[in-house]
């Protein structure tokens, strides 16, 4: 029996090494997943949220949005997206920091939660205590239609990711950052969005599953990266605006599964302590997709060089700043500021892969972590 | 002339080996010295933060606060008793990154920076930004009166700290937090707070300076646990709510001056990640004030010694936790919930201090930081 649920389990991993690997490489299908049905044409199909969801979503006035670890950093992403694109205030918060404090409920306020399995019992415990508080109406994002999330909300999304076996949440992640940008479109609608930037915005969500396609293309240049990270036990990720938290994704991957004690920083606060951690066995992982950011992060980079750090810069293929002694830098295809929390995901989690395998973890099922938090 | 300036440079510093360890101890004076003239017997006097400040306040219907580093702790800490006292939705964003993102700007909005030196350059730039952009009224709390931040905002607050040399902040931190206590009561008052639980929170604000004398004698005891950080690198802060800000202030300290690499997590995300870190190498530091946070915390703690971790607990004189195999109980004195965070920090930076004295770094220069980030 045992040697039959392991040729099954070989057979569903098929030419993969691990469950996280082949979770990697199908994005493009899971990001195609998700955006299917749910665009026509040019222009989002309004009841994708259900039929009732147009009326509702005209009359929201603020955004709070509620999840735990991974799901939490889809959540800051969309913070960023939702002021600048929709107009709307949007707050976001820890679950279980959130359903532990006395905290001011907005007026027509949409409440939002997220969460792969719809299990996560703090997420879960988050939207009961949110009913009951005057919010406009609650909505759910998930991968598991039959969850207790999906249940207990008024409005439901589904991210078609399919079933994620590995500890570390991939796809279940990006499906979550097109199923955001999908509730940024819905509520952008009247408000930050005309028909022509609805146009625009949709070109590129279907150009997403390619843009994912080609970066996956990184994967040996990556593999080859990894083995400079397998002697240490530290490194920083720096990131700015929507970049922020793929950095803090970036770095959880690597604490994940490679044990490898991993933070992230917004590179503006570099300056404001962790510049003191920086000598030659902390590397440097700045996620820099443009040049607003890069020169902003220019000084702090040579900073970072001057005290023998060594940095691995991900950037757009037109960023001006060359490779030289302790800065190398690892070119992702041209893409729109909207989909770059996205693109720069992939070589981050091809990073904590290969870290992980090069030190001989266990990928899918590292210590210490259960796939969902159903206990508080 | 180096050698007077070092005689004068002994003076200042007293019997006080550290600028550091003379500013820990200043507290009790600081927040005295702060609080001196903002109270007349059990009330607050509504003209410290300016003539028109009362009138002001009843408009507010929205605050933000915007700081860097250990400012932006203090902000996070605010965030929770904005909310829970005066009933107003509070949001705080460090000001590298509020700057440069499309945000919402609340109606009738108070703009609130904090900086110790005044010319935090983030900061700075945050708060030009802010007031082109549709802001009712700026407040600065700082510690330099003739200082940028100061100049340039509509109310001031200042904290009376006196002079801080050493480039980890202590006493701007606790001074900060009285301030933004006071800010609490003069917001709270006509929302969530009464004369009764005015005249309640007044009594609690004037016995401050005792409880921190009391905390401040866990000195001796806070040296020798300091023993058992020496040789590690890393190290976990845990806390929740309003507690979760201090842990990542007393995780800053440990970072700047001893150079090993600490991090906070709020304890609910604990699961989401972390605990894969979690060996005999990484101890955890957790900050449990009261009961309800103890419970919660106490599947967690006890996960974490099953892997090994040794576990300091700082806790509430009153608290149900027995001390045991790798598991050590800082005892605190008795408090209100609402002086927590002040009381707590101080044995955090007392366990930096005096883990940098035994690894022998510079303490009050440590290396590549200024105290004052003037420059992006």
């Amino acid at each position: 029996i045992k040697t039959s649920s392991l040729a099954l389990d070989a057979a569903e991993r098929g030419e993969y090494r691990h469950y996280m690997l082949k979770e990697i490489f199908e994005q493009p299908q899971a990001i195609a997943d998700t955006l299917d049905d749910r665009l026509s044409g040019t222009q989002l199909r309004p009841e994708c949220f259900g039929n009732e969801a147009e009326a509702l979503f005209a009359d929201i006035k603020a955004v709070t949005i509620v999840a735990c670890g991974t799901s939490h950093h889809a959540a800051q992403v969309a913070r960023y997206w939702i002021e600048a694109f929709a107009g709307l205030p949007c707050s976001v918060e820890v679950a279980s920091e959130y359903r532990y404090r006395h905290h001011v409920v907005p007026e027509q306020a949409l409440f939002v939660t997220l969460s792969q399995s719809g299990e996560t019992a703090d997420t879960l415990a988050a939207l009961r205590q949110a009913k009951q508080s005057g919010y406009r109406a609650t909505l759910a994002i998930c991968n598991v239609p039959e969850s207790s999330l999906v249940r207990e909300s008024d409005l439901v999304l589904l991210t078609h990711a399919g079933p994620e076996i590995g500890v570390a949440s991939t796809k279940a992640f990006t499906t979550q950052l097109v199923a955001l940008l999908l509730l940024t479109l819905a509520l952008g609608r009247g408000r930050g969005i005309d028909e022509t930037e609805e146009t625009r915005l949709v070109g590129l969500l279907r150009s997403l599953p390619i843009k994912v396609e080609e970066v996956l293309r990184l994967d040996e240049r990556i593999a080859l990266l990894a083995e400079s990270f397998v002697d240490k036990q530290h490194t920083l990720f720096l990131g700015r605006g929507e970049q922020y938290p793929i950095a803090m994704e970036g770095a959880l991957k690597l604490k994940e599964i490679s044990y490898i004690h991993a933070e992230a920083y917004p590179a503006g606060e570099l300056k404001h302590g962790p510049l003191a951690l920086i000598d030659e066995q902390m590397p440097v992982v700045a996620v820099a997709p443009n040049n607003a950011l890069l020169e902003k992060l220019k000084s702090n980079l040579e900073e970072v060089r001057a005290r023998g750090g060594q940095l691995y810069v991900f950037a757009d293929y037109q960023v001006p700043l060359d490779e030289s002694d302790g800065v190398t830098v690892i070119r992702l295809p041209e893409t729109d500021d909207l989909l770059d929390p996205l693109v720069f995901t992939i070589p981050l989690q091809l990073l904590a892969y290969h870290v992980a395998v090069l030190k001989g973890t266990d990928v899918d099922q590292p210590r210490n972590l259960a796939k969902s938090v159903t206990v508080e």
